[in-house]
């Protein structure tokens, strides 16, 4: 069943992001589009809203995503981890993964990169500096727009941590009491 | 009781940190130590070892580190949690954090900032590139060493989520049965 999905402030993405979870970019350039599984990001800045991804050369997104300037970070539940392993073990120049995984792709407003319809929220981005990618692999790229699923207000998620192995997300503590009000964002 | 630490490989941090822990950032410049809170770091190469790391220039931390050239990212586990809101949320100009907080620092092999005695992993970095420092704050560092507890074999940790809440890291699970061995590091 379609997941009800909501705007979110692009400012606050870091809600979903910092924790560090594994997610999947979906990316699209003349005809071609593929998804891969990702890692390596960073939040970079509230505004604009800057994330850093390190997207290896080696990969077929590398290209789609460099471009096009653009891609979709998808963030996946923890009960796709099988479609998120299995996504990191093939090639998109050899399986088109939407169709292989059975992944439906939604039409974003403000990238032509489709978005994973199944995850729980998708940050499209445009790339916002490629200065980096040449030293580095790396990719900072805009959210410009962002969809979150109504529910739950919190999903499990992946941390990959190497060797095929994940940590799940557990529970969530408060400490806002402990803050000062002006580092409360 | 201090904790027992072992060498761990460099090439492995990912191990620890891809999973997307907030850390503790210790540093060293002329005479001064501050410790910081950083949940904006990622893995960006295995070998060398590269972490990045956004450090808002706001942070007393920021001078300390560009002029030093050196860190050590510092793992703190989920029973430090109020230690590090409180870090958080104190300046290094105001506050010895080591004094204040009762950390004792423990003296590195290979810079000169001080370890963290009761985190769990301590990882000994030595600024790698500078580039991006004045358009992003972002420091690429080197993690030259890496020192981590010998129990438990993984440590609850704090992921931050923003306004004050953390999640805590859940239980692992193991898939790489669906891996490539090629993928497997």
């Amino acid at each position: 069943m379609p997941k009800t999905k909501h705007s979110f402030p692009v400012s606050n993405v870091r809600h979903f992001l910092e924790p560090g979870p594994i997610v999947l970019l979906s990316s699209q350039w003349q005809g071609q589009h593929n998804i891969m599984t990702l890692g390596w990001h960073m939040v970079m800045e509230f505004t604009p809203s800057l994330i850093g991804c390190v997207i290896s050369s080696a990969n077929h997104s590398f290209d789609l995503v460099r471009n096009s300037g653009e891609c979709v970070i998808n963030l996946p539940d923890a009960s796709m981890v099988d479609v998120v392993v299995g996504i990191g073990n093939c090639r998109g120049t050899e399986v088109d993964k939407f169709e292989h995984f059975g992944l439906t792709p939604a039409t974003a407003s403000s990238v032509q990169a489709p978005m994973i319809e199944q995850c729980h929220a998708n940050f499209e981005c445009r790339l916002h500096d490629d200065a980096m990618i040449e030293g580095y692999n790396l990719f900072i790229f805009e959210v410009l727009k962002a969809h979150v699923a109504e529910r739950p207000a919190q999903p499990e998620t992946l941390h990959y941590q190497g060797m095929g192995q994940f940590m799940l997300s557990g529970k969530s503590i408060d400490r806002r009491r402990l803050f000062k009000s002006s580092m409360l964002t």
